[in-house]
């Protein structure tokens, strides 16, 4: 590769001189500028752009953390930043995590380095104080409600609608209401839990651990989650799901087995996506591509903001 | 930001000697090694790591173009080049394009300008030899097949499968056949059409422009080709559906019209996706993931090679 040193040497220049040609700086006689110019054109001389970012500290590079690129979730939320991604001539760098910790803090790392200029945390498995910790490098935005911490966040409030959730079907007669979420351990869940351990103590009902089913993310899962309801020996009547995708995938499963919804079993299910209008699912309509917009606009701002989205109950046939 | 000339000047050493200690450099004194490691505590000072790649020639950095990125076949691609990124530790820079020239162009010139090592391009606008002229910059990769050309390639043989579709339809008695695709300007549905017209004039059918209906990419799709097709004053008896989401929302939109499938409208859906199993719908399996894995590993290597992935045909109930 040519450097600047070479073109120098080519041109029977200063590297200064060669520097402000690529620069267009002023105070170049033309005979230097042409002889730069020359040199640059025989070598295939291209300015590295690392080095423009260099000097300007910029890389219009963000980055974002997601878990799995391929869940509708996710995939709806990069959508929504790559809109914007877009329009304001970034490019997004893609941390697929698995909810490995190392990669996030990899995610972190070029934060630190100045490798790409602020960080969209789609969903996490690091600790917020690790986060906070690299505030000090660009901005970082969260997915979850976490009002007042010094990081940008947009969210929806899963406790709220979690609690609808739950009245809603107790309103309609159900009493052993169980749930199926991606995993436990997020601050998300942790919502949902607290909203789930409420409404059991508040209707004095039984808590029973089994009916909270965790590692529900696919279309596919759907088949697992029934037939593991179909084992317990006090079978839920109804069950939330966080995920559209699922509640089709047990919507499928329960006609080949000839399982009557809502009859023998409801389901409410979370996104609102096309396959839930079509195949008639009951469920909360999430903004997920305008939240993937606006985490893209609180990490290209320096200001701290919180924006909590709202969520639409759509009833349906599955309740 | 500190840089390198204020940790000179805090430290009273030269440019030069800070180079030295923070590239581990050795013939530096201990007096001046601990001055600038001390500046560079005190500066909060971190080792900007594009200067890093500068000197080095690489950024670790792969590209990733593709139309959409909540599209189920793009997005298991991506997972498959996520996952080998993790393993030789590059991170992704992505392009989704929504097949607009001027962000593939934005890709090429990346690599061009070094901000990338190597580019797969999962589905592209731009003219090949466009992709052709940026070699020179570092490894391209296609999905389509592109044999003999100076660009490594992963793809399967589209022509061949869907002759083999549309003889299989033919044996079970179909005479009406059309088609779903996503767009018809990609190399993948040239292959396609080509297969088409030369099945139509082997059998002496008719060919009938209707028939092929593309911008089919979602499973809501599948409600508005039922529609047009239904608008038909000879309706297809079977449809070839690229994609297995939107034959998945053909079925499920069949199903609230009372259409009986196969009997009424014969479906052969493409990839094999998991709701593909669970509604019993005739699928081509294509090894996405692995295929996206295949570009990656062609993008690191700078040897030019081809790689075809083979089909395989699961027989399942929608004809």
């Amino acid at each position: 590769m040519t450097n600047i040193r070479d073109l120098a040497k080519m041109a029977g220049v200063s590297v200064t001189t060669v520097s402000r040609v690529i620069n267009n700086h002023p105070y170049v006689s033309e005979e230097k500028k042409n002889a730069v110019l020359k040199a640059i054109q025989d070598s295939n001389y291209h300015k590295n752009i690392n080095a423009v970012h260099l000097s300007r500290g910029k890389t219009l590079l963000m980055g974002v953390v997601l878990p799995y690129s391929d869940h509708p979730y996710f995939a709806l939320l990069l959508k929504g930043i790559a809109k914007q991604a877009l329009e304001h001539n970034y490019k997004l760098v893609l941390f697929q995590t698995d909810y490995m910790k190392s990669r996030e803090l990899e995610a972190l790392d070029m934060l630190k380095h100045k490798q790409i200029d602020s960080l969209v945390i789609c969903s996490r498995s690091c600790h917020v104080s690790t986060i906070e910790d690299h505030l000090q490098y660009g901005p970082i935005v969260l997915c979850e409600n976490m009002k007042g911490k010094e990081l940008s966040t947009t969210f929806i409030n899963h406790y709220k609608t979690f609690v609808n959730a739950l009245e809603y079907l107790y309103q309609k007669g159900h009493r052993n209401i169980g749930y199926c979420i991606g995993r436990k351990t997020g601050t998300n869940s942790r919502q949902r839990e607290l909203a789930y351990s409420n409404f059991v103590n508040k209707y004095q009902l039984e808590y029973n651990q089994e009916y909270i089913i965790d590692q529900c993310l696919y279309f596919e899962d759907g088949e697992k989650v029934l037939k593991r309801i179909l084992g317990m020996t006090n079978t839920p009547s109804a069950l939330i799901v966080t995920n559209d995708q699922v509640a089709a995938g047990i919507v499928t499963a329960c006609q080949s087995l000839d399982i009557s919804i809502p009859k023998q079993l409801a389901i409410i299910g979370f996104d609102n996506q096309p396959i839930a209008r079509m195949m008639n699912i009951t469920s909360f309509e999430l903004p997920l591509e305008e939240m993937g917009e606006n985490m893209f606009l609180q990490a290209v701002n320096a200001e701290v903001t919180h924006k909590e989205f709202s969520v639409q109950f759509i009833e349906r046939g599955t309740v």
